[in-house]
């Protein structure tokens, strides 16, 4: 671990500070580049986007540039530790949306007093970029923070800690059910944290066919039900009508356990209170909710998912986040809608039931992988994720009216 | 022109839109790149940022970033077309940073409806950046946001606009003075126009010998003197206690004229009224206050600047500031302080002095440079001016007590 630790430090440090960097797109090597460039030749598309801002689009790179903003309140599973400590982190989230998606992203760590005021800070400086992912902003704030930017800005608003890991985790549900032969509509699902994540897993499991009475979502003081009176407004809505209180009880027939919460709270002996042939999807990273080698020893039966690399089946935001913008932005779309939410979810679904190329295999450093328990969703370092997922977003953002310009033709099937 | 628009046009839109896109500066190919740039890695930097502020410029690409931000008030001679039409220039001005100083600079452009707003917003912003480059805000607001901003920023903040432009012309002064055989110290100055870039210019030239009192400074009304009550608190500074009134009042017997206005607004007629051995800076572009062939078939004793490339003593901001940004940043500095921006001004000055490398006259498409009417201040494409003048303003920090390192061994001599 040690070993690792100053590998990542040296990393970060070396050859250069940080992970990214800003580099031209166009030659600036003589006098007559930077008379293009710049003074008197860049006064042509100032004039032409003063007349049109939709020409901002056809001059600037802000139709490909998504900023990753934060106010460090929710770091990772290292919580509040401020904008600055929080940097590597965004850092990385644009090394990632370049690597996998060809977009330009860069970092904004926003200092501020009030919720208020980081509101005003993102929307001021929206319109430079096409696209704005919010990212480790803790809850309840988080909801009321993408509320207003969503309201306010022209371009897509998109907080990934709560949807890209809920299309995630509903694209490897809905195959985790499958393969179980569960209808999703008629599983009992237990939710094991009351988060921005959690919440935002549950409703786009909803979409997807779950009911909602048949979800039990617990916090730290247990199940969330029609009863208590210390609930926040997000929590509400999670508030079950149930004699249930406990995890043990929640669990009883439970088919479905879902866990956005801390490492080591299911305890392996509560797992043989669900149904026959669960899934227990354990999310929290690193250390999951259950070790997978004391859930599978507990029983045989089980569809086991996690958040890591080191185990089959990993649920990993990448998976989505950097192909929903590329989808949103290609098609310039104003928003990113629950159509195009639910697109990304089929997207990532159907991929996992398709013969992986061997490039994915050796990549991903395993012999073989198939559709099945232990193969639900696609790996991460698998390059059709790009074209079939943007692809499926930007054709549901036409499809529901939040785009801008046409499909592009390298999307046309 | 015609055809150049459509040159600049082309190279903002071909063959992909804008001039500056953000790649990664380490591997990110294999899983394990992957865990050491995210997550669980990147936890390991964020704990000693967490711990520790400064190690931000450690491990995170915050020591060599610079923010080009605007608000859009003042887009070059184009005036208020609002924040997104300035995005070309500051993008352009990003690509400027980088190709002179291999600097990573990214632009913000800010929406807002008081100035308060903009200080706000900005403020909450700046920790993500090593430095600000403010562009292309209108005066006085640009006074106002420029102060409050460096009173609440830890890092660098520096109004291109008023001091570049300052710094480069008080280098390209100096050494005309110094060719017509004048002291700072005795010339009557004359400047044309009141706005930012001429009290920033005027201001700086007294710091490097000028006389106040000397100095006669015209707004559109006149000249601005101390029985006018109609002058903002930018302009009271310059009211001269003079009966001169115009234009030609204040170019009798002056020896300098400095141009900061618009195109055309200075007669050649007017130029016979100055002492012998004039310098005229006409600095409004891309059309000078006088063209120079104008101005020297009026008189032959002048030494002449303009802001153009296609003659001869181009004063040019490129040729400060991300030199001045360099500086400041490899020395880690709070602020861009007086010292370093004199220091600047005398690392410029000085290069013009020296002989003129093959390859900055082939780059320039001159035959033959050497100190003089025509050659007093260096070409923007001399490789030297990186050195010289970013290590002048390192050294000026150190000593001044604005820098938080020692000056690092490239610019030990």
């Amino acid at each position: 671990m040690t070993d690792f630790r100053q590998q990542a430090l040296d990393y970060h440090a070396k050859p250069r500070p940080g992970k990214i960097s800003v580099e031209l797109s166009k030659p600036a090597e003589t006098i007559k580049d930077l008379s293009l460039a710049y003074s008197p030749g860049v006064a042509e598309p100032v004039r032409e986007i003063a007349a049109n801002p939709e020409e901002a689009y056809k001059y600037t790179a802000k139709g490909n540039l998504v900023a990753v903003i934060t106010n460090g309140t929710a770091i990772l599973g290292l919580g509040n530790l401020g904008p600055l400590a929080s940097k590597p982190v965004m850092e990385g989230k644009a090394l990632l949306f370049k690597r996998f998606a060809d977009l330009d992203a860069i970092d904004i760590e926003v200092k501020h007093r009030t919720t208020e005021e980081f509101i005003n800070t993102v929307s001021s400086i929206a319109d430079t970029f096409g696209g704005i992912n919010l990212e480790d902003i803790k809850a309840p704030e988080c909801f009321e923070i993408e509320q207003a930017l969503i309201e306010r800005c022209s371009v897509p608003v998109f907080h990934d800690d709560q949807h890209g890991t809920a299309i995630v985790t509903a694209a490897a549900m809905l195959n985790a059910l499958e393969v179980q032969g569960k209808a999703i509509s008629d599983v009992i699902i237990v939710c094991m944290g009351a988060g921005a994540a959690a919440v935002a897993c549950m409703e786009l499991l909803i979409q997807v066919g779950a009911q909602r009475e048949r979800i039990y979502m617990l916090d730290r003081k247990g199940v969330i039900h029609t009863r208590r009176e210390d609930l926040a407004e997000h929590k509400k809505l999670f508030a079950n009508n149930t004699d249930r209180r406990t995890l043990e009880d929640a669990l009883s027939c439970a088919d479905v356990f879902v866990g956005v919460s801390g490492p080591d709270v299911l305890p392996p002996e509560a797992l043989k209170l669900m149904n026959p042939n669960p899934v227990v999807f354990a999310c929290s990273n690193p250390d999951p909710e259950i070790k997978p080698e004391l859930a599978l020893a507990a029983r045989k039966d089980i569809i086991m998912a996690t958040g890591r690399s080191d185990y089959p089946n990993q649920v990993n935001n990448v998976l989505c986040f950097p192909f929903i913008f590329r989808g949103a932005l290609d098609v310039r779309a104003t928003e990113i809608n629950n159509e195009m939410k639910v697109a990304a979810v089929h997207a990532i679904r159907e991929l996992a039931k398709e013969t992986v190329p061997e490039s994915v295999l050796t990549a991903s450093g395993v012999g073989h992988l198939s559709f099945g328990k232990d193969y639900i969703i696609p790996k991460p370092m698998d390059p059709r994720l790009l074209q079939r997922v943007a692809r499926a977003v930007a054709v549901a953002a036409v499809e529901s009216g939040a785009a801008q310009v046409e499909l592009p033709e390298h999307y046309m099937l």
